[in-house]
């Protein structure tokens, strides 16, 4: 390909066709376009066996908005390289990308057919315990191999520029720390929680602590984040966890992608008495509390392990360092869960945890809540010692 | 200019006559070297009328060492880009490059023939009243303007990229946070404090906060630093002063600039009494504690009416969180101040402030002092609510 080109399905399949062996010669391939996806063009090529790939390619635009908000295709770059860095620290829990091409800004990526996204599957309220055990190793390992700890100096200067991502580092920006904070038309409040969402705009203790949290974003470049790790970026079966999605992807503060997704196992863990009858809402909610504890119980374990073990630098080996090193980690992590709350109940981009609700009062109950929660953990996060005591902040807040 | 060559005296002259019309047609040039540059070459080019400039230029090595210690010559363009940027928001106390030639990786700057390097001053007893009001000047319209405050995010990540000086912060990295922590070939220590050197390099609970400082001095790009703001980088004439060399420039913690001045002028204040008679140290300690009083007090309150007024960001306006932003530049030029004394004393590079000493015994008292205020710098800088109580510590360290 010579020149930037947005596929049809044709040429996706041609694509995949071209830059794999997987299908053989003379397959006979389909392809089939996901019409969910927010950003980009996806397809599933397959052929007559039922063997798959899918394609993935960056528009010049955001998808779901239009050509009036034009996005950079080197989102597309980054992705493949942050999945394929990932993946090099955690092949078990980052899905595999087979071939990126620049030009084209696509990429080739294998198909996780037999997966299903892990948001839908809360929603849904079914349980996965391997989801906590496998995400913390994800976060571990991809967070520790790329921070100050093992790469030198040097290199890791290097892969902050390839990895720089300003256009869409800006979106996360705004979206996380500076709209919902105040009136912005990229808003999306519904009405019955309008007043609750105008308190945020003159809260002046959280929006200076929001603004801590903004400029660590900014400027606290610790490790190669993923960036976006929600649960609709991570796909899951009955026995593996796999992260995809990576195209928000930068160094950045390692407490933010523990924090994105400790924040989405409360954001369903606060719709679940809306979604299930009362009996299966108390199951689901143990199941994500539980969920949450390991999540940083086994990520903070790994990560001390990992400290201890594998640490280069000799000045960052001393030990009470380290452990005020997660200790900042696990306010942080608080912190952005924090906003992952408020920004998914009045910011442009909400959850279906909460959109699914049919009912409007129930889903105005669970917003109030997530803005309430969401408040507690950022003010409270220096004051949070260890995880049950953030866990124990959600019990409160559910009953308060 | 079309490849890289180390100039000699009539090179040095043909470049300023060329990129200069100071001299005008005709001159009758001459060109001094600079002996006592410790990386670079240096000449001031003058003609029979007393006009002069300085060229200086990067050697790939360091001067002092020799060829055995290659040394990027990037360091350069970084120098020249950042005296350049430095300028543009404090050209009262930045020296002017007035050319500079990426191939020769040499620059010609204004000669500030009159004015004499603030440190050779300092140990001669000299006083200034206007070396804090305007290095405080200097730290604010600096710092301030190059952070998250004023630039755009995308802006300023282009300039982290434009100013990432690997090499050069490698230097510094060793020589401030690794080697005076551990036996390390480069350290420079006297035998008479060989055994106080030793006790820093078990002292664990210190290392933990020089690893915590170290990491911040990684990866907390708040600002345009110099980089290397001690008392030989400044010049200093009756009436102003002017930061120069700045090839240690990137993007850190803005407490380090503030904190290497504080420092110095600590380093100075430690020597007074095996400088000067008992009178005159007084003195010269009275004067120095009321310079580093009003060094912070002046920075932190114009850089206080700056957020105030020139803020872009609309997240970080708020008050609150500019408080504790200056807050936590105050604890972490302290910190780094701890760093400064101490690397100064054990580590490669001394300072001639105790060099100068004579007296061996005198000598080693002013360095066990230097690492005693070093190591409660470093220990209490998080409980040290403003200057005043920092000076106690000072006054405290000397009289204890």
């Amino acid at each position: 390909m010579s020149e930037y080109k947005t596929f049809n399905a044709d040429e996706a399949m041609a694509f995949a066709d071209e830059h794999s062996e997987l299908f053989g010669d003379h397959s006979k391939l389909t392809a089939a376009e996901f019409d969910d996806a927010n950003l980009n063009l996806v397809f599933r090529v397959e052929n007559d066996k039922g063997t798959s790939l899918i394609v993935k390619q960056a528009l010049p635009y955001v998808r779901f908005v239009g050509e009036s908000w034009p996005l950079t295709t080197d989102r597309a770059r980054i992705e493949a390289e942050v999945l394929k860095m990932h993946r090099r620290f955690c092949p078990e829990h980052t899905v595999e990308v087979r071939y990126f091409d620049p030009v084209a800004c696509a990429m080739l990526m294998e198909d996780l057919k037999a997966f299903r996204i892990l948001r839908n599957e809360l929603i849904a309220g079914k349980k996965f315990n391997h989801l906590a055990p496998q995400m913390a190793k994800y976060l571990a390992h991809t967070l520790f191999f790329t921070s100050d700890f093992v790469m030198s100096s040097e290199h890791k200067k290097a892969e902050v520029v390839r990895f720089l991502n300003p256009e869409m580092c800006l979106i996360s920006e705004d979206l996380f720390f500076t709209d919902p904070y105040c009136n912005h038309e990229r808003n999306n409040i519904e009405p019955s929680i309008l007043e609750k969402a105008k308190s945020l705009w003159h809260d002046d203790a959280l929006k200076a602590e929001v603004a801590m949290l903004k400029a660590d974003f900014l400027s606290k470049p610790q490790a190669l984040l993923h960036g976006s790790l929600h649960s609709s970026n991570i796909l899951i079966d009955d026995e593996t966890c796999k992260v995809f999605d990576a195209e928000f992807g930068f160094f950045g503060p390692i407490g933010f992608d523990v924090g994105c997704l400790l924040g989405n196992l409360l954001l369903n863990y606060l719709a679940c008495p809306s979604l299930h009858d009362a009996e299966d809402a108390a199951e689901q909610q143990a199941f994500l509390l539980e969920q949450a504890e390991q999540l940083w119980q086994q990520f903070s374990e790994l990560f001390t392990e990992l400290m201890n073990r594998e640490t280069q630098d000799p000045a960052l080996e001393n030990s009470l360092y380290q452990q005020r090193f997660l200790r900042q980690v696990f306010s942080d992590a608080a912190g952005y869960a924090g906003c992952e709350l408020i920004r998914r109940t009045v910011g442009l981009v909400h959850a279906a945890d909460f959109d699914n609700i049919g009912d409007a009062g129930k889903r105005a109950g669970c917003q109030r809540s997530a803005l309430k929660l969401g408040r507690e953990l950022i003010m409270q996060r220096a004051d949070l010692n260890n995880i049950s005591q953030l866990l124990n902040l959600v019990r409160y807040q559910q009953t308060g």
